[in-house]
């Protein structure tokens, strides 16, 4: 963008400069485009279906399913049957065994990397304080989970099962997860189950008849990684139950679709190229930037285009420096593990930084098209629109702060008043979320109501009043105020040459 | 607030006085939402809902829960195999039994403090008049529940059993209670359970077999409270079925999640110091408003400000003597309660006021933030939005009146219409509530439709074309026509010394 | 509202005038409404809602309930089980015996009035054409019913039964009913149950036996009513099961809760004054009107405020006159129908109307509402809003016409496009209300879309954009236009002496 | 709309005329819409609904029907019990035996005709390339389907059956099939059922023993069509379930119900003659475009009404031939079906060709219906709102660009964010679609939330805020200050001499 700023005297040459700028830009466009659709593909979402239909929508033998748990009881049946029947597929469909080489597969098509992991993580006893009067009666007491009050004792007796024995973070190559309550560590009793059905089954059946969860017990993880060779396509699953202490259980999942392997097909091979053009560009546009900085120093940072700039350059950066360390990364792990089937194929955190790679990747087309706006504003009718905008800022800010005030003080209301009993109303932003959502007209307001019979509609119709009615309607009387009064402005100012002046002419000659 | 007032003749010094008084405030402030978030935690919400999710989601013998049950069948079945499932946990999950001292605990966990206790209310035989045409067929008649119908005759063959014989409230030492249908008194027949579960279901089958719910019987609670050592809290728990004259039953339920035991881990003490602090901001404000009311008289009523301090200061008041008197009578219940185990626990009173004592200092809270604006409103754009608001205002009023004549017609119409069908209409408030949802586009036009084929969607359509078009397309004309002049009177006023203007000389100084 | 007409010269006396008329207008309304609520209560809600319960949500032994009927086998499952054990209670929940005298109640509170019908209708066959093509394979046809393709004919084989009898409209002193589909007559094979249940389930299994439904067969009613002594209602039932040409069966409902006997308790007889000060009020505007009709001839009627008189005092004489019949009705019915309990009580025709009633006199309810606004139009805020709407009429008319046309292309094209496939657009009417829904933001894009997976989207994003976007948003402009111009020839004109003017000077006198 | 242009000197022979062109285009209206409703009836969509019912709401053994279907196994429950029951009912509902001349009726009521067929495509086993790491372990591969990939292998050894020989396309007569994921041929390995059940139920058992789906197995088709005598209607019935190289399953269906067979009542008849009426209006609309276009050469095409007639008229010409063309071919298809009974009927073409013509003519009719605002445009109220739209086209234009730019991105962003987890934004048209949808306020907050806990509600508000409560509000902003200005402009231009003066003045006469 170095040239557009020398040319703002001559009209004529700065529409031809940006023009050509306009165009360079698309091909960047473009090229980034390819290279994201092309790490991403829609047989994503159904690996993802699919795999949550087999672990989370099957029915045990109480009749519910993993997203149904509500205690520990329900978790073993889980256990028992959805969960090893998913994992591990010996015979074909009309009751064939599966042959050898083909066994360990979910679905026959998806290669059970490793073999899963259970790990669990326990509070101490007592590691919380009984109020003197309950002394007496209440002798054991298990506070909520947090990592100082984690129990690191081991017990002996069960020779055979790692499951009684306490590993820390850095022994099992763990990272902290965060779940519903509250963050866990990486630590944990881990018990691994095994390649084949029977004896996976004989161990969960160990761990149910030795009361392997306790009430200490605080969450339980089941991980495990599936590659399927048909598309590509790794699936890194977590299925984590937290038991509260509050008693009951609350289940959550992540079910990860990350292709860790980039470069196998052809198309693969263009996505490659495709990805140099990219190089090319961004080193392209860090040497511009770099002279622009030089020249302008501080005032570089006043123009929103220059911030834009540099964050979608740093983004880039980031990702291709991850991209090279996956590659290394992935392809040693594959080959560890080829070789010992038998251990735990730990991709989680893998994954993790994958999709964060993913996320930031994602973002950045996302402002670079929003850049498209700088060489386009200066058409005359967009100008009306952003300088719109421009000068309502003022007023809409002094609004937003109005609109703020009443709207905070509306959420911690609806927090206290009904956060014991109303999910949507459970804590600070899930309030706040809440009456965004009631804005929208996406609300419920018979829960509102069976919280609180009085309180519940007056709370409503208070909120719904002030905000949706006056506090929105003011909002769109600044705009369109201000809009008239742009136009009005616009109107009386003389045409300047614009775009379209230098196609007409273009086409004219 | 006192200051502000002598100074309005000096803008400058208006301006410093004011950004004290304001920052004085904001410490108010912050330590009123400690306290207030010092009370709550977002653990309260999973507590209420594993204890809802036992009890009005477990699967009865007839495939229906708690909140199924439409019939007195439904309600023993709940009673014979959930309620007891759920109150009484004497075998860990594989089977073995639970050690003594180890029992009488939900999820193992929260304690269930002395003995549930169920009651019914009945009316007498022959409550209401028969029609003479059908005086010598139907011989027996029983009146929807109302305090004088009560039946009050107690029968002595049930000797061991408490059942049936009627108590009055004092006796009881009971409170009414709003249910879905109507208020029900304190008294009526009780029966308690024990702390076992074969005992009680003793109880439960002989209730059953005898009879107890008869066709008087209008209402029967279940009773009980739970106390959760590892997070502090208590639930209260009332499980109700109605019985309508209509015949069936309808279930209805509330769980109070409260924490009546303030001061146990080194964080309640840390809220206990704020809580001073905040005692003495109180007396603060209270000397500073009765010299303000001494120095202005009656006058001090007509600023809208004024009247929200005097609120807040109430309520302040209110719940720093409720805090004290709830410690004392907890403390003496508990120890009356460890004293005899067997008694039933009767924390439904002191959890209602505990709710409404946490619903009081909410509403506290959020004036509080509303106050804020008495000191942000003297910057301009703040002035704008306001003094739009001002000037609509009697405009705003006389659409409001025409506004809720044809709401009322139409909500009144609705219940009419459609109030033997719809639940929606089922009754002045439901119909009220429905039509403001209409509005907000969260509505069931099928129910309307189904209730009255020609006239439903008819009703449904004037509605929304008078009230959703025409009515709410011209409150937001008054809105946006105000704004427009106020934007324009602003626009000529000169310019006062602002609070931006004081920060902007202290910064060039 | 006579006077009104002759002090239009005086201002002030005109007020006074006024205000006297509004003060007997608003006792007028007090009565209408104490009448009109007098009539209704919350219990009938309940009492539907009981019986729905019980006839439409009991399941049967496929799993599925009367809602859920597809085909002639649900349709005898649900006959053999929910039905009987719906209709007939013999036994107290603890399978003791009810004792003779108090059995024929539902729920042992409702009691069933007369014996259930059970009533078919049939098409002949052969009732319609086979194409050529067809008809040396198809040799048996029948078509969708309509009332002269009706199977007239009667079986003589069954001889303790009367289902294979034909009876005509006025043998069984029927009345035609409108199905879902089509409309039915009130002839047809009838079969009436007992009123003990296993002489019912004998004649329901011998009806199954003999393949009582045949291909011929289109709809099956089946007909009870119940009186609750309790509240004093009464629930006329209809189950309906109609079998298009189709195959399948589409079940349907109705339930009508009515208070056909009107005085037993001491409230209604407080009710029955207030009816009698209603009709005193009746007779009043009745000459009054006549008094002006005669002074204003045919003008009369050019005032909206005057129509509506006329159609109030229409709609309440309706109104009077019915109750007056329907007491007379009633009573011989009763008396009829104690005396055989073995016969059919058809209270379907009385029920029928006495909504009818309900509905005419809510309607007039509504109108009385809106005829305040007579009164209070000559506040100046009042004129604002008013004078509004009838300013910007024509512009209104003009767009109704051109949104109509648009709207009506648009829900024939949804018909056209979507009608074989989704419910929503399965002919014009819903068509149309479909569309109004989307207005207001009640959808359901992915039907849409699953119709049609190119048109789909495309139709209902062209329909937004056309009719939610634009058009919507240009009647907003059309008020606020309007508005703007109104309150700027208000602010020009002179204040006339208004109502408040009144009053203040009452005030300060 | 010839004569309208050569009148536009005198205003009054040009209402005059153009009342005259109204009139006709009204009676064309009236015959077009006889014409197409005479096509359809309310009738076809419970015949869909009924089907529907049948085959996809049915449960099969594993507590499932056919649209739960997610594996192998799920899909054979289905094909063994909801699929063999809903196709041969041979007995009645009191389980007596069907007379032979009744067999293969669905509900008894609608032909079967021809057999039912099954078929399946394949992937070639090793399709696709595995990663070097993997293949030593991975060895056989199965890639996504497409057409080149297909196995054509056919296996000898299953004599009796033809469901493991390869057919193509051209020996089927069959066509592609646009599936939810991909497009699949018209070959693959075919086998037919019979008209039975039992041999029916033995050739599923076959397959099912002999593992007729395989690993390579991409895609099932079940096919068959029935046909309704009595409301002579076929529907042509394909379920199709789907086997992605992800493992797992997925249904889809259409259900075509068409009017195949047009004369046969009288009515159709009428309609018939009014078809005649139609072509002779087309003919006349030909003649008269013709001579225009000859008169106006290219700026013929510069209406937008003149390119409106064009496309109706080509439309109906089309669906006329179409017509003529389907009359043929069905009555050849049945002569054959009729004398061989045990061929598969494939009609499976044929009703999509008819489905097409049924939207073409639905979109014709829709134009016709926006033609009438030709006529009406010349009223003044109308062509104040036409030419607000008119005035404002640029700016929204410009809008537009604006909008679908930051719209896209945000489709973009979405899409990549939470593509793999959500399914509404599991591709860039759902994506799309689902932003769309969040605009009018249907959209599911929760389940962004669950995807992403941090981006997801960022993402939701940011979206929101710009796109809700920005561009939508600027779009009424534009709309809005429009129409002041062409109000203002139309107060100022003398009165027109209008339709409703020519009305007026023929009334004074
Ligand atoms: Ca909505």
């Amino acid at each position: 963008t170095r040239q557009t700023e020398e040319t703002k005297g001559n009209r004529e040459l700065h529409v031809k400069t940006t023009l050509r700028e306009l165009i360079i830009y698309l091909v960047f466009l473009v090229i980034l485009c390819v290279v994201t659709f092309g790490m991403t593909s829609t047989t994503m979402y159904y690996y993802t279906k699919v795999m949550n239909d087999l672990f989370l929508d099957t029915v045990h033998s109480g009749g519910g399913t993993f997203r149904t748990i509500t205690n520990v009881n329900d978790f073993w049946k889980f256990a028992k049957k959805p969960l090893l029947n998913g994992l591990y597929w010996e015979t074909w469909y009309n009751n064939e065994n599966v042959p050898n080489e083909q066994l360990g597969y979910i679905y026959y098509e998806n290669k059970l990397l490793g073999v899963p992991r259970i790990r669990q993580l326990k509070v101490s006893t007592n590691s919380c304080q009984v109020h003197d009067d309950f002394k007496d009666v209440i002798r054991e007491c298990f506070d909520s989970y947090s990592e100082n009050l984690e129990d690191k004792t081991s017990e002996v007796t069960h020779a055979n099962y790692t499951g009684w024995t306490y590993q820390t973070e850095s022994q099992l190559d763990g990272s902290s997860y965060w779940g519903m309550l509250t963050t866990y560590s990486g630590s944990g009793y881990v018990q691994d189950l095994t390649g084949r059905k029977n004896t996976s089954a004989e161990i969960i059946n160990y761990l149910f008849d030795n009361l392997w969860i306790q009430r200490g017990t605080r969450v339980v993880f089941i991980d495990f990684t599936v590659y399927n060779a048909n598309i590509n396509l790794f699936c890194v699953v977590r299925l984590v139950v937290e038991f509260p202490a509050t008693g009951g259980a609350i289940p959550s999942y992540t079910f990860r679709t990350v292709k860790l392997i980039r470069y196998v097909t052809v198309t693969d091979y263009f996505i490659l190229a495709c990805e140099f053009i990219f190089v090319l560009f961004i080193v392209y546009y860090i040497v511009e930037e770099a002279i622009e900085i030089k020249k302008h120093k501080l005032s570089y940072l006043k123009s929103m285009w220059n911030i834009l700039d540099i964050v979608v350059i740093i983004i880039a950066i980031l990702c291709i420096v991850f991209d090279i360390y996956r590659t290394i990364v992935v392809d040693n792990k594959l080959k560890e593990l080829l070789d010992n089937p038998d251990k735990y194929a730990d991709f989680e955190n893998l994954s993790y930084w994958q999709t964060r790679f993913d996320n930031a990747i994602a973002i950045a087309v996302f402002f670079a098209w929003i850049k498209i706006f700088k060489y386009i504003s200066f058409n005359k009718t967009m100008t009306q629109l952003s300088s719109t905008l421009g000068k309502c800022a003022k007023d809409l800010a002094g609004f937003a702060v109005m609109f703020f005030i009443i709207f905070l003080a509306f959420t911690q209301l609806g927090y206290l008043l009904f956060g014991t009993q109303v999910k949507d109303f459970s804590n600070f932003q899930n309030s706040f979320f809440t009456l965004f959502r009631i804005i929208l007209g996406d609300f419920d307001f018979h829960q509102l109501e069976a919280a609180n019979r009085i309180l519940g509609p007056i709370y409503f119709m208070l909120f719904v009043f002030f905000v949706f009615f006056v506090l929105i309607n003011m909002f769109l009387a600044i705009i369109n105020d201000t809009y008239s009064e742009v136009k009005g402005d616009m109107a009386n100012q003389k045409n300047e040459f614009e775009m379209t002046d230098y196609f007409k002419r273009g086409y004219m000659k």
